[in-house]
């Protein structure tokens, strides 16, 4: 059973150009971090003019379902429950009855969009912070038709490895076993290091950047799986500074991971580098029909 | 008797032009609106970028005393008390004990910047959003020598005349009649509209920019008798697309006032037009002893 959530909020940002009649502009969907609402990040992450600028409209939905009847962390932490949904369908009870974030943002949101004046919803691309960068790595390497790019700030790469992690995915899909019914480990679904070990969509060049005085960076965030999963698969790994991964490369995936010195988790970190990221899916969802 | 208020707090950001021994950066003090705490614009103002392009420093106080023994309104309001300081020294009890926020803005707080590395704090410019917009005028007006810059966003322009001003002049100054020592009247120093009619400093070249959309626009900015006031001066006044006053002008102030079609009261829109605002600070600060 699977009763729609009491509330599901969602930010909504139409750039100019997509107003008055002009063309529907695409859709950069940004997952947000653990304990944001849809707020956070459309008050403080800057994005909007740069999404002016590119014509891109961005959508910032919650992080969680919310409101009665909606169970929250047993244990009372922050990193479960209200706040923390990680973008996974949770198939363990109390939660897989309303914790079915996977489903929102793939399904239920792209619908809800397609009724607002002046977006075009057939075109998305994810973006997401630490617990959100997750969500749009992973999201976006497990649904390449719906999502046209990712990238991320500070993402969870290796969800199985880390604690918020191996909390979260045990607590909303079980232990990391492969399943009775034979549908294999629901982790290797989660989490984006394992998902580009096994990538095998069409060709997407990853956006990742990573603050080196982030708090929780060796701990949670492991950005160095996720470079050595691409390597793994022959990809181009690189910094900004290494300009971009060379044309028509073999490889699934390439990645542009920059490590950018002095930097934290903040919000200040977000908004002084997610204009990158606006660019980034602009430059895939203005592309002419793939 | 004027015991310290227990707790102060403002935020600072020191442009990288002046980290590692770089030249020490002047500061652009941002004073906030109702409500406000120094936070509000630290984080969703989004004039860091600006400021680190300029070279230029941004100190954000807050917006009354707070903490223990610090009256707030005795009517419960948001618009008088904590967080509603109005950026004057009050005279009456029992506020005059804590609320001195012209001594803190004026005095205290650039002694304080005086001790951050990376500041220069003997070059300051003023701006502001709403009551800190009316604060950013009055004290900039009335201290020209110490602040060499002053521009708002939506500001309170004439608070003798509109509800919020009248009640926090009231609640702080008393009523709106000369003193008994001669000094004159209070609400004449405290009162954007009325301080530049009768401005008699240097030349100040002053920015506004208010929303058109603004729910306060009418009833509480009254953008127009500031307006009138420095025309009444002999003064140019213009909008962002009639370019810079006339050179050699002989009045004491010119006024930019641009009205942004659609905008409301929100940190949207100081977000939005911030960057014209740190760029005319800087203009004065960055230019050569005066």
């Amino acid at each position: 059973m699977h009763p729609l959530p009491p509330r599901r909020s969602f930010s909504v940002f139409v750039p100019p150009s997509a107003l008055d009649g002009g063309p529907p502009a695409p859709v950069l969907i940004f997952l947000s971090g653990l304990t944001c609402t849809d707020a956070n990040a459309t008050e403080k992450g800057g994005a909007q003019r740069a999404a002016a600028a590119a014509r891109v409209a961005l959508a910032f939905p919650d992080t969680s379902p919310r409101g009665p009847g909606v169970p929250d962390d047993p244990a009372g932490g922050w990193d479960f429950g209200l706040g923390a949904g990680f973008y996974v369908d949770a198939a363990v009870p109390p939660f897989d009855s309303h914790y079915r974030m996977e489903a929102y943002v793939t399904a239920d949101l792209p619908a809800a969009l397609a009724s607002v004046p002046g977006l075009d919803a057939t075109r998305l691309a994810l973006a997401g912070h630490s617990m959100g960068g997750h969500g749009a790595l992973t999201l976006a390497l497990k649904h390449p038709s719906l999502f046209r790019s990712a990238s991320a700030l500070a993402p969870i790469c290796a969800p199985a490895r880390c604690p918020w992690g191996v909390k979260a995915l045990t607590g909303y899909l079980g232990r990391d076993v492969a399943a009775a019914d034979g549908s294999g480990r629901a982790w290797d679904r989660a989490d984006a290091t394992r998902l580009a070990a096994a990538y095998a969509g069409p060709p997407r060049h990853l956006l990742v950047d990573v603050g080196t005085a982030d708090e929780f960076l060796e701990e949670q965030l492991l950005p160095g799986a996720l470079e050595d999963a691409v390597r793994g698969r022959g990809g181009w790994v690189g910094a900004e500074s290494d300009g971009a991964p060379p044309a028509g490369a073999a490889a699934p995936l390439s990645l542009t991971l920059t490590r950018r010195p002095g930097y934290d988790h903040s919000y200040f970190f977000i908004s002084t580098f997610i204009d990158a990221h606006v660019r980034h899916a602009a430059q895939a969802l203005l592309k002419e029909a793939e």
